[in-house]
């Protein structure tokens, strides 16, 4: 642990592994690392494939190194559930910046069918936060549920657009734009960056918050390094409007430890079914009944909770 | 029951909003109406946000009408967590289209923080395909773990890609290009419609599949109705595919059912234990020590595990 609260990357990397495994060495790791967590600015980054978020990423963190912050990126792919590796890019990003000691780089994907990839983020967040970064960035890629319950357990969530993605506001709008504290429309330098705008400023409006913050816009073009400022400052502006206000900022940690606590348990209640009986050779078993018709899956899982004593 | 299987679309729409609400009567409804079902066609269509894929879905109802089969549209959008409602779209196509007996639609979303939308959304295909729909599309909003594990208890599922999406294929090629067995360049009277396919092309050769399948790809512009007729001989081809080969078509259905098995416990596990205490009291009050620092995430979810007994 002790090299872990030294920042030691090699530690870290060593210690994120264990929270992907989820092994009961980790679990200890976890709490004794508990009392060192929250002083990190804790930031989650999320919006359309293809809309520039690695780009936009790796601006921040440079313009917050050139502040003299150490940062971490946490890249995480739920898309990706069979590689179980590294994007693409990523591996170009940590070449570029490996050699940077306060800055680190750490792809997570979903392991397997089991695998709580909502938890395990956090859980290398909680890790990142201990080990002294200033800054823990999570960027997802993609934007369903999976990232939402990611970015949830961040201080200020940043939403990345394009312009000319009238479609994917509609898309995307729900849910998106009520976990958007500050909204990026990146390549601005493109053609219909006005509209959009325009149409993102009219959905915020309809869809008022019950913490009274108007959303952020800003404008960026990363692959330029234009905005970044902006961002940056937007990010802090949010953070000062929780901090002002006790109550705020209380029912914001509240409800990020909240989420936080879910995830943990739909985790550690499959993770201890899995531990008393419900093995792959059984699950293989009662799929083959379910597929042969001689079983259905909601007697399956009935007799399999009452044997948990559920 | 017997409304259900009649195609009774009032009886029909209960029981899937009961399935939402995970209540006894559902489970009890799903039980009974599982020997009637595995006659329907169940197409998973997802693909990232403004590809069309609604659109593209309406054209496919519409040619599956033609020849005499009736179809259910389930439409999914797990971003969606707080409106808990149809998207726009949806809305004016059920006006569209409600008229027509032979079509029913529902949209899906995440009802909150608890809810299992994968598995809610195969409880409610397993209605529809009880109803005697020989057809069942899912249409999934995102590209996140969510939308794979939605769309991974489909027969066939459907990729839809836009041209100049080149960012995208990169993005979600890791997740996606393993569970899409037909792809769809929708779209393709845009410009760069041939780069994007032979990138695809090129993706596809690199991950060799299991099953020895080589997935199709289909150009099509949904919005004028083309290319819809080799969309679904595609799908058919798929199908005769996977049925020529019992072993494989045993692979297959097996598959199915195991990520079926999986999702409803992961969900049944959760509600059990919120039946045995784990109320949203009981959750606040974790929550506020957790954010006070009075208590680690951990050990409260150690504390909730070992009180269950597991």
């Amino acid at each position: 642990m002790s090299e872990i609260l030294a920042g030691d990357k090699r530690a870290i990397a060593r210690a994120i592994t264990a929270v992907e495994d989820s092994n009961v060495e980790a679990s200890r790791l976890l709490k004794e690392l508990f009392p060192h967590t929250g002083k990190a600015l804790i930031v989650g980054i999320t919006g359309a494939p293809g809309a520039g978020k690695s780009t936009l990423v790796d601006r921040l963190s440079a313009l917050y190194r050139s502040r003299g912050e150490r940062t971490a990126i946490v890249a995480v792919d739920p898309s990706s559930p069979f590689t179980g590796g590294a994007i693409l890019g990523d591996r170009i990003r940590m070449q570029a910046m490996a050699t940077d000691p306060g800055i680190f780089i750490r792809s997570m994907a979903a392991r397997g069918h089991l695998g709580g990839l909502a938890r395990a983020t956090a859980d290398a967040v909680a890790i990142l936060d201990a080990a002294g970064y200033n800054n823990v960035i999570i960027e997802t890629v993609g934007v369903g549920q999976d990232e939402v319950d990611i970015v949830k357990t961040a201080d200020v969530t940043v939403v990345v657009l394009v312009p000319g993605m009238g479609d994917d506001i509609q898309a995307i709008k729900a849910g998106i734009m009520e976990i958007g504290d500050v909204f990026a429309i990146n390549k601005a330098d493109r053609e219909g960056v006005l509209r959009t705008e325009k149409e993102l400023q009219t959905l915020l409006q309809i869809s008022e918050r019950s913490d009274g913050w108007v959303p952020l816009i800003v404008r960026t073009v990363a692959t330029e390094e234009k905005g970044i400022d902006e961002l940056a400052s937007g990010i802090d502006r949010y953070r000062e409007f929780v901090s002002s206000n006790p109550a705020r900022f209380e029912a914001r940690r509240s409800s990020v430890a909240r989420a936080r606590i879910i995830e943990l348990l739909r985790d550690k209640l499959l993770l201890a079914a899995r531990a008393k009986g419900v093995t792959d050779e059984y699950l293989d078993g009662a799929a083959r009944m379910v597929s042969d018709k001689t079983k259905d899956p909601y007697s399956v899982v009935d007799e399999v909770i009452s044997r948990l004593g559920l």
